[in-house]
């Protein structure tokens, strides 16, 4: 059979990655781009195209059958990105339209979150699940909800922004303009919130006071915990916590085999795992105590969000 | 063709209702018992099945191909009613099993707001809907929820607990043993609650102040209300808000077409509608506040309810 190609186009709030990819799910080719130092979305969408036609050979650019993305607010239906908060595209973006004019194959949006979940159902650990969540821990926090073995879309494909129910109300100011998401407490930006309210309430010393906020990573946090670092350890503990709590509520809702916990802060493992296990299970029904089941999921990062999205392209 | 006959049995906290249902959705027999009553489980199996025994012909008998039920907490995957806070009955039920004895035909079990949502699909306004939210408003609150034109059971049967999100951290104490659920808010008895919440916080006169909480309804707080009680209409308000905020995530999460309101709670209509309707838009995302859609369900109450029920085993 002959070799049918994909691209699959990862979207965060901070880079962009993507890959064409061949119907094997190797990834053939490789490119990273900042998504924030893109204004101009026009120019965004001609510098990733560009690469990928220079890759491209004449002979192979007739296999290539589809182009997959996935990006924050993704609307599968529309082909549109609307309204996302962490992105520097306002309103309502075309983003579908306008890389199928520069590559002139079909082109397949969805939430990244959903581009993340189809990943782990297709190359990773959820392959004989009907019924998960995956939770994406970046920027923000979205969610990739599978529901009788489909992708719940909803009825105008903006299902699944499990990011931004009111976690804590009249809490933080989130990006989308309101109070208490639960992103603003659990993710990569969330838990450096968690910092500065930690750090705010004792004068105990830490290394978290010697960095700034800025720069700041989730990774730093963890290697200070690490090294044993009380109020690191502290934050990963409260930012456990919270998630926890939210996947106490995911259960409820929705009685998942397992939810998978994707992206940078997931790789802090047990630091932030155990006690969000914890927190889980004190938090649970009656009925759900004894399945919480979080895992972390199977894929490499940034491989993943490609095949998740290019998957798209795929079905 | 011949005439099919199904059994619907609607359990509720308070009320069970049942009925004999013919495969044109003709109710031929209606029967109710009160299901805090019965603390013997054995008794209440025994007792409702005698009744529907005793109504149908020998040549009836034969007729009956199924019995469906909506109960709180009733598993589709086990047949058990399982852990319910708002029955008599503790632990695991093997509810399906017992009436399958009495009865000798198939029995199907569901969470009651399942088969609320079975109901609104097949007889009432959610014909067209492949995406949509019942919210039953009774004891709790239950929800109902299609993903895709089909109910959501979860891995195990147990989804669709959105009555037991934790709306409010560290709030009422629920009938679960935990705090701050959705349900301590918005149902039959949160209002109850609101109403002794509004009451303790001024000395304003009021005619809710003129009858034990244990008597009054949320009937009487309406009829209160259109007499110009301002603490009653107070009331309303606030569940309603309460109500709304929670439709707000629930379009976050889920987008679904509509959220339909069922139960005694929603027969307030316009005193409670319209405060949630304001509250969902406020509190939604701004992808979803211009497609807010809050309906009362379509269907008349118990008779609602056993054609859920009886759609279960038509199934």
């Amino acid at each position: 059979m002959e070799n049918k190609l994909t691209v699959g186009i990862d979207i965060g709030g901070t880079n962009t990655v993507f890959g064409i990819v061949d119907n094997n799910g190797n990834i053939t080719f490789r490119g990273e781009v900042r998504t924030a130092e893109y204004l101009d979305v026009e120019e965004f969408v001609k510098t990733i195209s560009t690469k990928i036609k220079h890759f491209l050979s004449n002979d192979q650019r007739k296999n290539l059958v589809g182009v997959g993305i996935g990006a924050p607010n993704g609307n599968f239906f529309t082909g549109n990105i609307e309204f996302a908060p962490n992105l520097p595209w306002k309103d309502i973006v075309p983003l579908a339209e306008m890389f199928r004019k520069e590559l002139d194959v079909p082109v397949t949006i969805t939430n990244d979150a959903n581009a993340a979940a189809i990943g782990e159902k297709i190359f990773g650990g959820a392959k004989e699940m009907n019924d998960f969540v995956v939770l994406t821990l970046g920027t923000g926090l979205g969610s990739g909800i599978y529901v009788n073995g489909k992708i719940m879309y909803g009825a105008d494909g903006n299902a699944g922004e499990y990011g931004h129910i009111t976690f804590v109300p009249g809490g933080r100011l989130c990006g989308c303009g309101r109070r208490g998401c639960l992103e603003t407490y659990v993710s990569a930006t969330g838990i450096k919130r968690n910092v500065l309210q930690i750090l705010a309430d004792t004068n105990e010393k830490s290394m978290l006071r010697n960095k700034s906020i800025e720069d700041l990573s989730a990774k730093d946090i963890a290697s200070f915990a690490d090294k044993g670092d009380v109020l690191s350890i502290k934050v990963f503990q409260y930012t456990g916590e919270m998630l926890g709590k939210a996947i106490a509520d995911i259960f409820s809702i929705f009685s998942p085999e397992a939810v998978f916990l994707f992206g940078g802060l997931a790789n802090a493992g047990d630091l932030i795992i155990e006690p969000a296990r914890m927190a889980a299970i004190q938090n649970a029904l009656e009925i759900h105590k004894n399945h919480i089941k979080i895992l972390v999921s199977e894929l490499n990062g940034s491989d993943a969000a490609i095949l998740g999205a290019s998957a798209l392209a795929f079905q």
